[in-house]
């Protein structure tokens, strides 16, 4: 489903596993890297970590999402993996969502294959059979908020500098139907309806009080509390904690499934306006100031 | 849509704009007030104020629900308007909701056209393009309630002694679907079912604590504070809210429109039995005893 | 609609009502026991209290469901019966769900008569036109949690070794889709999800602060708190409460209805299970063994 297939490394900071007979498609692996994103799997957990490294801010390029999909994908059919914690290797920034220059100047068939790559990762992290938690160590607005809430549990450091949120009306745009279903699910109708339209970007402990992530911790000790708790998810029989998962989740992610070609034309229609291009043109002017 | 046009004054506190044409039905206006609503609209600000002005308690009368549909489709179409605060000239009373009288020993006819302009009242202020925000300085039961749940953003003055609430069944009857859909939007479906069912009428601290209102502030700080919320949400570009609204609140303003005319036939049927009236009678002879 | 008859003794611990002739099937009743459930009712304030005395874990047979069934539908039946308590009479337990032997080691036909008379139950109990108060006197674990969810209040003691949830996934079984109902519109969908993912037993605090139970009391305050809570409900006029509380679960109500057949082909199957069998074995093994 992954339309842009990459090539990437072999397992780089372990030796080939004996065992495994080198090259084949879905090996157990034990660690492998890419350009964007850094997975590691602990075969005696269980549990793989997807680092985000793509700096500086782990925006969601075309590249990023691509690589994203095919690392989720080798893990969910590697027997050895039953859970992803997924964080950053950037300092202060989880991720800052969808990279405006996959959306501005580019071709049609450019925003259609940005935008089937951003369905993709969602249906994919929303939908997978592991236990997901996201360790929030950075900001996380728009796109990386979506990521965040399509785990099963989200702690965030509580550093109050960090904020999280789909901020995507600050930008002049909106946020798809399936962020806002996904958001709506978290938090209820009325935070949603909010915080949407306000577009806020909530510090963590405000997004702690909202329901946006479940815990917050220290940021020294937030992989270790991911660590814990998805212990605690892997406690459960996977079946049926599966089966539980899907029976929460099927009805949103069936509506973009049935929609998902309406959704990709909506898309390409709505950011070719002019007046949306030159919202996108003038905020991605204010960040380049912002940073000299 | 509002099937009873009234004629109203032309601006009555301000002299006319020397810039604008009298008389044109939809020139950029600074004030106008007819018999029940007075609306003033600051052009500085792009926000306008709507203050209910029909003792003794501000009820929702055929007369109220026209003039109320009216002053607001002209704001909705006047450019110079983007936002709207709602609130009561009238002392500790925001509105006591529908008006029994239209709704006891009327004609079918009567009611049918009473019902439409319940329902007109809901889909414009629901369904408003501009920001809505409800300064609730007294009390708000029923369809007062209903008012205040269908803007974006509600402050109530911190007094105990006002109270809020669909509170229909304490008078036997029971919140319409869109009541119920609107209430649990809000506050969601378990605060909804208990509160309905009860037909609770919440003291403002109360109400805060159950989500019904957003915040509670000392009364003469009320306006100040509508003020200051109305100029953050008007920070946002309007396309992109708008659509977001509209995004939030689609799926129940179309169950009315799909099924408006059920609706009022099922109104007329209810409140026609003799069961129903006469609970109304009883109801309002109560009313004229607590007055005595 | 219950699909096995049960006899029942007459009115055992008060004298026969003169004014009644015996036998008829609907007479008024003051008091029934049967071997399950003992259920009294007080004539003057309409309310009946439904006793669970199923030593030792008040566990939902088959004959424990068809009784409660009769019952219900018994007091549903009688004027002058306006509302129900559920609570216990076995110390430390309110029910502690679905008979697992029922569910192991029989024929199909038994495990699709059985499923029946569970979703009878929750049609009957979540649908009743009564007020119905959970009184929850002891932990209440899977469909004892569903119990008292589909009752209109739920009081607890505030013991913290008393713990409520819906903990199938513990048992590498799923709760049904109308489980997952029930309480998505009792805490919403985000408790919902994770507390069924984790099939968490919450005690007593945590449920209360998560939503599942509206009120904790000392335990010897139960079954006073509980009546004080049944007359604030029954003050309202009956008509308009039952339209309300209709309009808010008939939704969910109508969804089982309509898929009633083919959620029974689907217990059957599951349940048929191989690898669910033995998980039920295992589970039955474990609690033997705590016993003991």
């Amino acid at each position: 489903l992954c339309h842009r297939p990459l090539a990437w490394g072999r397992a780089t900071q372990q030796p080939p596993d004996p065992l495994q007979p080198p090259g084949l498609p879905l090996a157990p692996c034990r660690a492998f890297s890419n350009n964007k994103i850094l997975v590691e799997l602990d075969k005696s957990s269980g549990v793989a970590t997807m680092k985000f490294k793509s700096p500086p801010v782990n925006s969601l390029s075309l590249d990023f999402l691509t690589e994203f999909c095919i690392s989720l994908e080798k893990l969910e059919n590697d027997r050895a993996c039953r859970g992803v914690i997924i964080t950053s290797a950037v300092p202060k920034i989880f991720s800052s969502g969808l990279d405006i220059t996959e959306m501005c100047g580019k071709s049609m068939e450019h925003y259609a294959e940005f935008w089937r790559a951003v369905q993709e990762m969602w249906l994919r992290l929303y939908g997978s059979n592991m236990v997901t938690v996201a360790a929030i160590n950075g900001s996380s607005p728009a796109g990386g908020c979506l990521l965040a809430l399509s785990c099963d549990y989200r702690i965030m450091a509580e550093n109050p500098k960090f904020s999280i949120g789909l901020n995507e009306a600050q930008l002049g745009i909106v946020a798809p139907f399936w962020f806002k279903d996904t958001f709506v699910n978290t938090v209820g109708h009325r935070v949603a309806e909010r915080s949407l339209q306000l577009g806020s970007l909530h510090p963590a402990p405000e997004a702690h009080k909202f329901g946006i992530v479940d815990e917050l911790v220290p940021e020294d000790k937030l992989q270790e509390k991911a660590a814990a708790v998805m212990a605690q998810w892997l406690a459960l029989p996977d079946h049926a904690r599966q089966l539980t998962k899907s029976m929460m989740r099927k009805a949103v992610l069936d509506r973009l499934v049935a929609h998902r070609e309406e959704d990709i034309q909506h898309f390409i229609t709505f950011i070719s306006k002019e007046s949306i291009q030159k919202s996108l043109r003038m905020y991605m002017e204010m960040l380049k100031k912002k940073k000299s």
